[in-house]
């Protein structure tokens, strides 16, 4: 189908990232990002009586550090836009409440940090907000129990099954007052692609379509190529689902160097830390783009960053309905001005 | 708390109501609003095989009528706003990829509906879109076996139980090219409020403090009073929820004289219809403002129009865990212009 218009929101006064943070669990502190994240957890209840509660106290906790960092009140933030995985997504509105924050509730399933990004984004340039709390978790325990299996079965996985993070992150956007630092310049919306896999387990393999369609708008849209990113981020497509978008893109003839792509899901764990395909979960890519990716660029290591978000769209009733899994995907381009 | 600045985006060029499509169910459509429904189903399977299927269906062929009825096609589309109670809102999910529009996922529970309008035309009014498919569902069927019992059970209700509705409305927004037509003036975003109702059954004890607050804030972010608009909806409250806000009202001292306030919800069902408290779901408020009010508006029966979406959100394993039930809302200043 070929679309009327463009599915980029380019933004005129493009917003800067004023603060980020983030939060991982035990599991992803033992992994290669280890060192990158703000905290890492040593157990993963927080303290709090069911992982549910504990998800939320994580987010509690992560925009906190946001806000902290940017030296902003919870009175003074304007809008927080994310979600999460848990059904009605209570981790988010659960912590919206202990925080008191204007509540912009989303569901993108493993995309929805970058949804957040895209739309935080677009209210801060379009005027209707100086600033825009964005923040996106998932938590190994809660999704398991919910999306699978409860983990007391002790059920097999299987090897393309990607691993839900425990993480958090939250990056706080506010309308630029003087040049410099890390600014959200373009986002992307994409559709809903669904090339009929059915299984459940396997994540990367849905969600490649979606994030080859957002990709190839992105770049039609503004005219980039892959030469105009010095990365290439996508999450969570783990490592099958990266070589599938190779080859899409391969097939398609879109130019998508492999030393530009890098996974968020892909790059969280060891392989040998046993998370088979990768990491995933909404925490996966927001943890990594703001414990890792945020801060390469505002180290200067890479100056324009591409992150690509996909989810998933199904439910456990949608699979045992024998339906395939939809995917989704929206693309924030960030990039560092100096 | 005091909040620094405002929840209210006031809209510059407000954008217009370009169409609107509402479908009900069989028991809805023997209520009192039976005649100002597009369509009423006879058959709430709507020919699927699950009612899940039957309600992304339902999604899908309202937004077909809404676009069909602004003679434009799914291509031109820009973005489709919405959601619905399923877990990961797979109504809404399944029905963008049927329709191949490029997809916001939202949830605010029953207030969905007017989160996307609020949104929607913030995105056009900010120019990032020419065009919003706005658009929210429930089922009956569908939401009481994901947050309550399975049907078959025949479990009791207790007399302040809502009843979801089986209804879908649509409205598609668009950039407003020439004077006239309904438009949407401002929007307000609300915080999540919870005065510790734990009563899973009793939504409009939890949402009603989450509409007063908002109310509030729209009323002291505009400077608008009761007298400023003809009427006031909220969504859903139901006939006890109405009461405790006008309760809220009235000891907070903000005047809401009671005859210029109704609840979609209290008018979908007769009260001998067995609906108990009244109508709810994210179908309830959508197809009511779509299908009735915006119809009122465009006969020039009421000119200025504040509607407010109200959502509960909790999760059924968030009160299996003894949590209370947060409510949210946002208000929609819809205007007719001459």
């Amino acid at each position: 189908m070929s679309r009327v218009g463009s599915q980029t929101f380019l933004y005129r006064q493009p917003p800067v990232v004023a603060a980020h943070a983030s939060i991982c669990g035990p599991k992803e502190g033992k992994g290669p990002l280890s060192a990158w994240f703000d905290e890492v957890l040593q157990d993963d209840l927080l303290g709090q009586k069911s992982w549910e509660l504990a998800e939320m106290e994580m987010v509690r906790r992560c925009v906190q550090s946001a806000l902290n960092a940017a030296r902003i009140t919870d009175e003074q933030a304007q809008a927080m836009l994310g979600g999460d995985l848990n059904n009605q997504i209570i981790a988010s509105s659960f912590a919206a409440r202990a925080l008191g924050v204007p509540f912009i509730g989303l569901y993108g399933a493993c995309s929805t940090f970058v949804q957040a990004l895209v739309l935080g984004s677009a209210l801060i340039d379009g005027g209707f907000l100086d600033n825009a709390v964005c923040v996106a978790s998932s938590h190994y325990c809660t999704a398991e129990r919910q999306f699978r299996f409860p983990l007391e079965l002790g059920t097999q996985r299987p090897p393309q099954a990607s691993w839900t993070a425990t993480a958090c992150g939250c990056a706080l956007l506010e309308r630029p007052e003087k040049p410099g630092g890390l600014r959200v310049t373009a986002g992307t919306v994409g559709r809903i692609i669904d090339l009929n896999v059915s299984d459940a387990n396997h994540m990367g393999a849905a969600m490649a379509p979606a994030v080859f369609d957002c990709l190839a708008a992105h770049m039609a849209d503004t005219g980039k190529t892959a030469c105009d990113y010095d990365l290439i981020a996508t999450g969570d497509l783990g490592w099958i689902g990266r070589d599938l978008l190779l080859e899409l893109a391969s097939a398609a003839g879109l130019e998508l160097p492999p030393e530009k792509l890098i996974d968020c899901g892909a790059s969280l764990f060891y392989q040998e830390q046993d998370a088979h395909a990768g990491g995933s979960g909404c925490g996966c890519v927001a943890s990594v783009a703001c414990g890792w990716l945020m801060k390469r660029l505002e180290a200067g290591d890479i100056q324009r960053l591409l992150l690509i978000g996909s989810g998933a769209m199904f439910s456990p009733t949608s699979s045992q309905q024998a339906q395939s899994v939809p995917g989704i995907a929206y693309a924030a381009a960030i990039e560092r001005e100096d």
